[in-house]
């Protein structure tokens, strides 16, 4: 029979002559000087073991994939009331449009778009008072999910981010229009850069989603992070919103709830089973790891573990 | 320990105060007549045995969950050369909505909304040439996963239907108009209405969705319809797609693949477990039975049977 | 001093290298077979004397330029009640588009787009009972005020015009839907096609125009169609939304309430003054004669006769 | 016969029983504070000659009417070149809406709407370098236009704009992450504002928009401004975009180029014979002047200076 590590050996043979079909994103600077080529995937079981194949210590920007850290704590602090000001529908257009915000009165689709993400991100600046106490509260939660106090963020990812930042701010100004931000546009803007500057490993980001895959507490600390509840509920936005405009094409392909960013990661969890990150910089033309998607196709045609 | 049939009475039971809110579909008088308190629900398990409360016999207009027959109809014939002419992404507009299959060029988002169904219809007319083939063929699968020779359509509803067709005119004819639909405009409607005014039970639908929960294979009759790998794809579709403007909402309280009509009915799948259909034809203001959503609700809450 | 005559002379030497460019209509086989680099262009002015260059008695598809007739023949039936169903603003985007008719709830923009001449077909109809009716009275209208009992349609055309009507039919069941229709939609859209497909020569057209430079009366047979006023809101609505997504351009660039047709043929007014009509076949990226446009800008450059 | 003032005194007292209509607009403290039901009309001929009636040296805020100026500044430094950066066709959408902007790369429809405007602002501070010279040279420009050293901008109304300001910088933002904004966001948006928050009177304005009336050259002074023709370009302009998304509307009621502000005022020209303007605090539902739009509309049916 097949091993895990088999599996993820397997899997790294058939993806190296694709690793150079995409594109690297290059709206920044920072993040195109990226080597391009690179490839991780790492799962974690339940009983702390883990398998790796590929640069799993490499260190990439999260971007998108903050957005799942984020969303778990607000919706911790805030439970449903959270829903007063972002929904949890796909939203069917790219990711950062500002036609459905428009549309909808500032109300963003889903937490998993920026729009989502910037008004996520002013709610926790409400609960935590100060911009480096949300960053510091974000930083540490993720710490504690992945069990690790190595975790930091790019300083040059993230004045690069700020220096671009120009189309999050017309989203935000939007928002505030509409009377759905709290605090300072440029504030709020420059806390979310901050969190989607965080640098984390495949062999971090899998241990870090762990909880995800067990209804909320992380099962080998044994510590509970959010309810059985709540988790369901992050799974499903995942699932359905996960990939901006390809979820429905992730879920079709791949069957797993999962969240990727443009640094070229992407994170899945199987319910009770265990969680999965994967690292390849060129991206498909949705914005999403090409090598990384196709890989977590293999992965569950092989193993059987979609959720359908 | 709750047995299935304790589960489905104890639901009957707390459903029953909210049988009278939402509202009826009236927008054809043949749906308006409906007697609009009734609740149903039906489950069916990979054994043969079968659990339901309320009126499981009573037959109804599935209207939308037709779609779920044609479109794997249409996969098991055209695979995913089907994916040329409608997509499998979310919609985030309303169901009916013009504006996206102008911008997208008469490509419908996926299979489950109007335009979607209707240019699946074309491509079944493709293949059985004949309207009256084509609907024999739909009529004898549906018949055949049922295992039930006793499905026919409500001639009432459908030419009500037809009558007031005009916004599904429309899209046929703006489809037509970006050639993604081959056959006469006036056919491909009128027999996508037919299969719409297709009427069964709870019990029949819980029963003729079951191979969907069995990768394919009717667990019973042991008879295969589609790939293993086909049927994920349609119930990822159904996750993310399933319910119009409330797929999101539906995935994130239900956690199940499931297909709703505007008929009152509902039908789900627990992967590897058993199918499931309710029906209560008051609606939500997303166009899904409010009742029958909720049923859906309570069910994978007590049984923890979600995906997710 | 240079006469009206010299004028267009000169007008039509600067026209003759530039016939070669643009693209003739060619959504109808019927239209793409006309000779695409004729060029005409006629005036008329109010003591019944006329100037003319190229083939003035050409007869060519007048195509949209009805919607100014049947326009002026609704408005002299319903006066301001018309605007109940057809709004006088510009429309800001392509002339076929569903996006806004959506979200407009079936009212059109204007009646200059095709959904808004449709909407006035179909109050001609109401009010005329029959389709032969509604033909033969908007017939006769251009008739009398031609003054010219030889005009007809062409049944070429026509005929291709209903076969490859798909859009149109779109837009006619989408504003059904909305309750913006009364009539039978297959009926409507084949009275407007009818309306579309009547040929004219500049020579006559510039006639037909006559009253509309004059108040509503025409000068030359003292014979009133409509109000002052009427006349007025015309030559507005003609300004703003004549020519399609370029109607700002052609008041930019000529100065003058015009109509274009895809067949290639514009007319214009000049209040007070005369009316114009130009013809060239080879259209511009918004549908608008090339050449005729840059005819009509080259007159009221050198004759001053903007009304800016 | 009538004198032009027994035209003004006549309208005056026609408006008087619906000065209390509408609504002055509150989306700024600093607008909603003022004197309601004002009113104010005056017109200026090319002999010097001007006639006013109601509180015509009342000064209020002239908001967007300063786009005229700013436009027939941008436009006199760089032509045509001007239009590659913003468009010059009607907007057919509410005047600040992202939709449009989005679906067309980040350039606005034309110079009367906000974004364009907002472009406008940014191409004079490409040309003036500083700011305060880009201030000081439209300011300098309006008292050349209106032969009045005293014109001032209103700082309490500027703060607050800059304050409300979140629906323009997300404008600017957008049109910056097109690349069709070269300076700094909040720099190009404060200017704008300070424009806006220039105070006139109606005699000030009427005084001021003379030149447009008399192809671009002051008739008292016979100062040349701007060409013949792009007089005519701002004319028509005007006529098709003055209005935001009831610029169809005043062309069908009054008939003349105008250009509207939400403190309340409007200005117009009649090409050849004078240049108008009104003041009245409360507005329609499209944002422009109630008492204002109509007291132009009984203007030009009485005096039949209609352009059309």
């Amino acid at each position: 029979m097949l091993t895990y590590q088999d599996v993820l050996n397997d899997i790294y043979q058939k993806i190296e002559p694709i690793l150079n079909e995409g594109k690297v994103a290059d709206y920044i600077p920072a993040l195109a000087q990226v080597n391009p080529e690179q490839f991780a995937m790492s799962i974690t079981l339940f009983d702390g073991s883990s398998y790796h194949v590929g640069c799993s210590d490499e260190k990439f920007s999260i971007q998108s994939i903050s957005k799942v850290f984020t969303f778990t704590k607000a919706l911790s602090i805030y439970s449903t009331d959270l829903y007063k000001r972002v929904g949890k529908e796909p939203s069917g257009n790219p990711f950062n449009s500002l036609v459905q915000l428009e549309y909808e009165s500032g109300i963003p689709r889903n937490p998993f778009i920026n729009a989502g993400a910037i008004v996520v991100t002013d709610t926790l600046i409400n609960n935590y008072k100060t911009l480096d106490a949300t960053y510091s509260e974000v930083s540490n939660f993720i710490k504690e999910i992945s069990d690790n106090k190595n975790i930091d963020f790019d300083e040059n990812v993230c004045s690069s981010e700020i220096k671009h930042g120009h189309r999050n701010l017309a989203l935000a100004n939007l928002m505030k229009s509409f009377n759905n931000l709290d605090n300072n546009v440029d504030d709020v803007v420059k806390t979310y850069f901050k969190h989607c500057s965080i640098t984390m490993s495949t062999k971090e980001l899998s241990r870090a989603m762990l909880f995800l895959a067990n209804h909320g507490t992380d099962p080998i600390t044994n510590k509970k992070f959010i309810t059985s509840s709540q988790t369901k509920r992050i799974n499903s936005v995942m699932l359905t919103c996960g990939h901006y405009d390809a979820s429905g094409d992730f879920a079709y392909h791949v069957g797993l709830p999962g969240k990727s960013g443009v640094g070229g990661g992407i994170v899945a969890v199987v319910p009770n089973v265990m969680s999965i990150a994967v690292f390849s910089p060129r991206l498909n033309s949705w914005g999403n790891s090409l090598a990384g998607t196709k890989a977590l196709e293999i992965f569950t045609t092989k193993t059987n573990l979609s959720i359908f």
